[in-house]
């Protein structure tokens, strides 16, 4: 259906909802309206405006039901929202209707030892998550930036990444059972308590990562790990990009060890960092610099490891190696890295914060290609990311504003995505399509693949009721 | 289509497949048309015969890519074929047609050091992976009881499990890219050198574990990790299954290690091997042994490591401790473990190798609730298997062979099924549905998601020509 075929919200309509899920779960006021209508994509990258017609805040999964039974039955768009911490326009009600938030289903139900698991809700805080693992000794190893914010229902619905995907995977890695209300209002249970299911396509993992189009996540069974004991941070400078990237893979094939994290900061984030923070960090004039983290269950043990790495750092052109093995140092170094992005929100009005992800080895020429198409363009770069799985966040800032920059950023993420391409990579690592790279979705998927895509998407939401608008044209 | 639409191939159709990819890579002749319609299910189980009306060895993916093409064309099915070591029947030409084995396509086409990755065709055998990546001294993880003879293609395809899930995760968690032929013909990439991707649906893993009913898989991109500097087994006796499976978990949390094993092997399963090497085992009158597996890149710390999880198995029940700390102790000790489903095909004319999967503490339940069903049905049960994942391969037996004992098994099956289901399991965690399984589907997939399953089937293969008549009814 195109937007014109969808129903729009009369009172009526207003007034049926609040009778399936209750008055106070149903808000209807602009100021609401529009806070729910956006995520953290700067709000003037659109070229249009976007507002949901009404917000609904269920507080059980028979809530989730009765709403799509209702959107189903009436050509009603629904579009479900996690904490609003995206970075794709994912959240986005392209189509207006109705925006589902899950902050009143945030129960985590179940913390179960034997089976290394833990079943939640979507409005779950993922930090909390960890924190109620830690409570029995096991760690939930999901670790986005925004995490202290986000709702793992959005971590599932982006597959979103983070600071551990080198060793731990991304979120999908952790999914281990989803409970999903789909399209016409049915409730299932797709995979459960187990770690191996080759019972029918996986259809969990065609779940995650799809960004609310497929079908409305209501449960999540997550997997556990051993809880690490003690964990080192090693924060490295080296003279320059080329330097640190080269000796990534390095680190793993002779420090035989996959550590928690392989982060990579060039010199622009850092200084941003530095700003931000009103502080600053060892050698903030060194080329590039590596985080490296390193968990183990025996504290000397982790001494000999972290030495070894860092020698094999010096050998490969490191110039120095710090070590923070305590929790302040750490948390000083990862407020760094983990607030550029914010830096970047606060010191530059015009932006785009970029996800892209390439073969490691082509990260160099990556960067150095993005150093080509800013001076095009007249635009700046600092570039930081997950440099252990290839996903760096290449970012593109307007130091001066000129009248068309909306034009010359949306001309230069074209470059920035063939480039990407070019070098055998794709959009997003993590942030999800959604709205802001759909259009892009033809250069790195044939058309063929665009086709399926559709095709799956309507197999689960016939009605095209279920975000639209989203991830392919 | 049903059966009788499907095109029956007449010397024309064998003229053109010639023409297509050569005369040496087709055959005809009945012996080998029957020795590529069946895998490791024994032939007796099935009711049925099946036999392949031609089997064609294609040497690259254009070779692929003009099969399908062809039969797409003329409706003619086709069966994608590995090595033939699986267990559900999987690559049984049920709609006669066509069989491609790949045994020609088995070129390692690069392995990648810089990226961590490794790309290969389908006709690899799986320990050939392990081999040229242990050159570059990295690792595929990937490690099926059947790895000296399974193809790659075939444990993508079933999403193989094995010895080391609990560590590194199945077959699909070291899935990167494939190139796929869909039933058209036409070739596509999916994925690529990355460790992360949400730019659409995440079609890679779809296509894992869909037993060649989606598309045909021509090459792959595996993930490698750091060699293992080295590896300890323990085995160690416990008084029953049960005290086993409760100490399973507690080396997880309390040990604060994933071992990259744990296996289980009940007292008729450690017998069976025993008689079958003509060898024996320590403690052979235990209930039950783990064998788990602990590796590192330091030997000392190892060292430390297995001592303290030694400790922790005496603390909870083992009756004692054997340490496999050299090539020759582990070897043995794994050829036992790895013995035992060929030890029931020798030992045993009628039987039923299962890979049901539940809970990891709901195994002692599942135990005994099979111990139930053998008493009920006349039947012998050894189980072993992948106990730090839940998947447990239950076996039925026949001591002796009753007229009428395909219909008591397949009873016997059904109860099993059930049993696995009211316990949160499942039919299978790493052999795939298949043939075998397809008529048990409804018991644990609901209506809705056969509908799905079905409907997703024919958006990548709308003439149902790819592997016809598996997974769903």
């Amino acid at each position: 259906v195109g937007i014109n075929d969808y129903t729009r919200l009369n009172g009526e309509h207003i007034k049926d909802l609040q009778k399936l899920i209750g008055d106070s779960n149903v808000a209807l006021d602009e100021e609401k309206r529009e806070a729910y209508s956006y995520d953290e994509v700067a709000r003037t990258y659109w070229e249009e405006d976007y507002l949901a017609e009404v917000v609904l805040f269920p507080e059980t999964s028979a809530h989730v039901s009765s709403i799509l039974k209702y959107a189903y039955d009436n050509y009603i768009p629904v579009t479900p929202r996690g904490a609003g911490t995206g970075l794709s326009g994912g959240a986005i009600p392209v189509e207006g209707g109705i925006v589902i938030s899950f902050e009143k289903m945030n129960r985590i139900i179940e913390v179960d030892q034997k089976n290394l698991s833990i079943t939640v809700e979507p409005g779950v805080v993922t930090a909390e998550i960890t924190r109620a693992a830690r409570e029995v000794d096991l760690f939930y190893a999901g670790d986005p930036c925004s995490g202290d914010a986000s709702f793992i229902g959005g971590n599932v619905s982006e597959n979103a990444g983070g600071n551990k995907v080198v060793k731990y995977g991304a979120t999908g890695a952790s999914v281990m059972a989803l409970e999903v209300v789909l399209a016409d209002g049915s409730v299932h249970w797709f995979g459960g308590k187990r770690r191996k299911d080759v019972t029918g396509y996986d259809l969990v993992h065609l779940f995650v990562g799809s960004e609310g189009t497929l079908g409305v996540i209501t449960k999540i069974i997550l997997k556990l790990v051993p809880l690490p004991g003690k964990v080192v941070d090693l924060l490295v400078p080296f003279p320059d990009s080329e330097t640190a990237i080269d000796f990534v893979p390095r680190i793993i094939i002779e420090g035989k060890v996959i550590p928690s994290s392989i982060e990579f900061i060039d010199h622009n984030s850092l200084i941003l960092a530095e700003r931000y923070l009103n502080n600053t960090l060892p050698y903030d004039d060194a080329g590039a610099h590596l985080i490296i983290e390193l968990e183990g269950s025996d504290p000397e043990r982790l001494a000999d490891e972290y030495e070894r790495i860092g020698d094999l750092c010096m050998e490969n052109g490191a110039l120095e190696v710090f070590v923070a093995d305590n929790r302040t140092m750490r948390d000083k170094l990862w407020k760094a890295r983990k607030c550029i992005a914010e830096a970047i929100m606060a010191f530059y009005p015009r932006y785009s914060l970029e996800d892209i992800v390439v073969p490691t080895d082509k990260i160099p020429e990556l960067l150095k290609g993005t150093e080509m198409i800013c001076e095009k363009y007249g635009l700046k770069s600092p570039n930081f990311g997950h440099v252990g799985d290839g996903n760096v966040h290449v970012n593109l800032l307007f130091e001066e504003e000129p009248a068309n920059w909306r034009q010359i950023l949306y001309a230069a993420l074209d470059d920035l995505y063939k480039l990407t391409y070019g070098l055998g990579g794709t959009l997003s690592g993590e942030h999800g399509i959604g709205l802001k790279r759909k259009k892009n979705t033809p250069l790195v998927l044939d058309e063929k693949i665009i086709e399926i895509t559709k095709k799956i998407k309507s197999v689960f939401d016939p009605r095209n009721i279920l975000n639209p608008g989203k991830i392919v044209p």
